[in-house]
């Protein structure tokens, strides 16, 4: 039994785990433990910094609710979304990148033939996308779905305005033949603010930082045999690629938006490679309790 | 600029910070992501206890109300609170030790004559508590205030149980005259659980820890001229001082309370050794922003 000092808190606190415990839940607690502590250290963490922290942690929670998710917000601007990802899609070369999944996803948008038009507001500017979905090798894979979503030309997505916009704007599925091409119309996105009027928006001002992301198509990419691909194309060009609010952005991921015909004004062509499923190989070490 | 990688996650963020932020904040939030980066790495964090503790960290944010502050409790039961206390109090040999402060603390107690009882349902062992105020030198401080406060015999404090007991039950301040000694009558503490409805309550039962608090007195001792003192007095034998749920014991701060007259059941005596004041001259290195 170790009674609590500056010196050996760590020990003091990791030492009470139960032997019985979790042995994952053990050690992900006990690296948390370690780094909470060193954090305090490093920077002598005053108390009236510790009650601000506490404040700021509450007023955190209390913001969300079934519309938003601060904590998820805030997890993205610090960074630590994105790292999860890393940590779990460590992708061979030559398959696509993946990247943040994001808040405004919603399960079950209608699937649509391919071609189709996802835009219901009839705002913005028209987009065709099209491209392919293939394999490590290049072959097509047939069957696949793309779940595709995107902000409208406010920069808010159907989630965020309901009654406002049509349900399911800018959303759709797609499913793709044995060519694996997949072709729809949308807008070309708009760059926007993450919500920013709560405890998150008021860290990023503090940091001098922005809340904008980069225009970007949102795009989900399941398949038989392959792993999901949550991912989206970037529009070049954009003034917040070197700035994304929520570090979003890879290289292989921005891509050229063309001039096209009259009607559609813009067409923006991308294809997804996707990896072999890894259901029964996980690609971190540790083994997850759940 | 540097697009996020998972190699250099942590410049692809810190470096996102206006120079023109306050120094304090940035050299807080540059160690904070580079212990919570590093934490996510050294345990290969999966998504799904990614999600976990988005959903932890809502539930705790959700719980705070007026009455309960589940965040205080979380940083409690890591350690957190007891380490913050021991950066910012480091107090030459011979002054008493500090601990948590607690939640439970109310301003503005009555201030009462020296022996007067605050023990006011009428439940427990009846204690006579006596001790002085010195300082470094041994010198009685005069005008000393104590503010004293603890749980009733049933385990809960006033104000955790307003209707149930009196307003002020087992609270009081004590001003000391010329020879710095104070005396009042309470009862002798019990030990009771932290509140483990909630989150934290889950952590400390998946962790195998029990969320019992050592039998205790409470002591804010204020004085013209020095540090103000937060601490405990705990009572030797106690079953749960070797594990005290927040970490708060510390040797010097156990006490024996002895078998007194038929009358106040239990005697207790402890003197407390004030640091002088050092407003002027923080102990912590870097500056506070506040």
């Amino acid at each position: 039994m170790t009674y609590f000092t500056e010196q050996r808190s760590v020990e003091a606190v990791v030492e009470r785990t139960n032997l019985d415990a979790n042995p994952r839940l053990a050690q992900v607690m006990t690296s948390l433990i370690e780094h909470l502590h060193a954090f305090a250290k490093d920077v002598a963490l005053t108390e009236s910094e510790w009650e601000y922290a506490i404040t700021f942690l509450t007023s955190t929670g209390q913001l969300c609710s079934q519309e938003r998710q601060e904590f998820i917000l805030l997890s993205d601007v610090l960074g630590l979304s994105m790292l999860v990802d890393a940590i779990n899609h460590r992708r061979p070369t030559g398959a696509t990148d993946s990247t943040v999944f994001g808040p405004f996803h919603v399960k079950g948008a209608p699937i649509r033939d391919m071609g189709e038009n996802i835009t219901l507001d009839g705002k913005g500017e028209s987009c065709q996308f099209t491209g392919r979905v293939v394999d490590l090798s290049g072959s097509p894979i047939a069957g696949a779905c793309v779940d595709v979503w995107s902000d409208n030309a406010d920069g808010y997505y159907d989630v965020q305005q309901p009654g406002i916009q049509p349900q399911w704007n800018n959303r759709g599925r797609f499913i793709t033949g044995t060519d694996g091409t997949y072709a729809f119309r949308g807008i070309k996105p708009t760059s926007y603010p993450i919500p920013d009027d709560g405890p998150v928006g008021a860290l990023l001002s503090a940091l001098g930082r922005h809340p904008y992301r980069p225009a970007h198509m949102h795009f989900l990419i399941t398949a038989a045999n392959h792993e999901r691909l949550v991912t989206h194309t970037f529009a070049a060009g954009d003034e917040y690629l070197g700035s994304d609010a929520v570090f979003g952005v890879k290289h292989s991921l921005v891509t050229s938006y063309e001039r096209a015909d009259q009607d559609t004004v813009w067409r923006c062509n991308f294809d997804f490679v996707l990896t072999p499923d890894t259901t029964d190989s996980p690609p971190s070490t540790p083994p997850s309790p759940r």
